[in-house]
């Protein structure tokens, strides 16, 4: 374990100490939210293990764990699209990390949208208006991609596991 | 498996299609991100199992699954602080959902704050600047609690875990 990561003792030096002390889950990772520094918008949500949080403190650049891959991911490598920290957050007891972030070139998904949370899902009155047989279609909230996948990716596989 | 959801059978039909076809994890879970509709804070990360994202589909509230107690949890039940859901998003791969919601009463962290993430992680130069020996210490963003923990739960058991 990293000297910049402290073994977690009590509830009370979690929650209401100044002790940086993340709990990582039973692979190692902790989720991370990144959203839009500037719109407040959820870019995504990925996962980092210890090493990730590290680079990602020490760099002040957004770092995961890719589940997919498993390798240590940084954020916009590939893509360009790499995520400065504007402020890292964690929550009370410390097992979720928020980054609010700026991204150069404004595109968080590997679909191509601006961010990976395009579709919405009908809730409550609209559910019941909508609903067939217990079933509901997602409707897009974001119509237009920002950029072409197959021309930043090529043809490196496809992140999304079924 | 409900109606509700259709079984993944394609990274398209995940990814670009109206399909609903969540990805639960090896304990039935999909984790929740939940942020305020009016300030876009994030205020909680939870975890849905199938039966909590339905019943949130349905009644336009948040329900989660209690990863401490076991527990279908209807947030504010307890504490009166229920979610309203504005708006509910999946993402592009479908294992993870956005709630954006109105708070009853602003809360939604069990320790009093407003938001779950009051202290953040000094990164990159301000990281340099302040580590002593790879150690930092967090910084609080927000200092005043909005209810007193002990009056809303009583003697309940503090749901954080080591």
């Amino acid at each position: 374990m990293s000297q910049l990561f402290k073994p977690r003792q009590s509830v009370e030096q979690v929650e209401e100490s100044a002790d940086l002390a993340p709990k990582f889950d039973a692979d190692g990772l902790i989720p991370a939210v990144t959203t839009d520094w500037a719109s407040g918008e959820l870019l995504m949500v990925g996962y980092m293990n210890a090493e990730a949080h590290e680079k990602t403190i020490a760099t002040g650049e957004a770092h995961y764990f890719s589940r997919s891959r498993e390798v240590l991911w940084h954020k916009g490598a590939t893509s360009g699209f790499v995520q400065r920290i504007r402020e890292l957050l964690v929550d009370d007891d410390q097992d979720c990390i928020w980054l609010r972030v700026d991204v150069e070139g404004g595109a968080s998904c590997h679909v191509g949208y601006r961010s990976c949370f395009y579709r919405r899902v009908p809730t409550g009155k609209e559910f019941g208006a909508t609903e067939v047989d217990g079933r509901i279609d997602l409707v897009w909230t974001d119509t237009e991609k920002v950029f072409d996948p197959e021309e930043v990716y090529g043809d490196a596989p496809n992140p999304t596991i079924l």
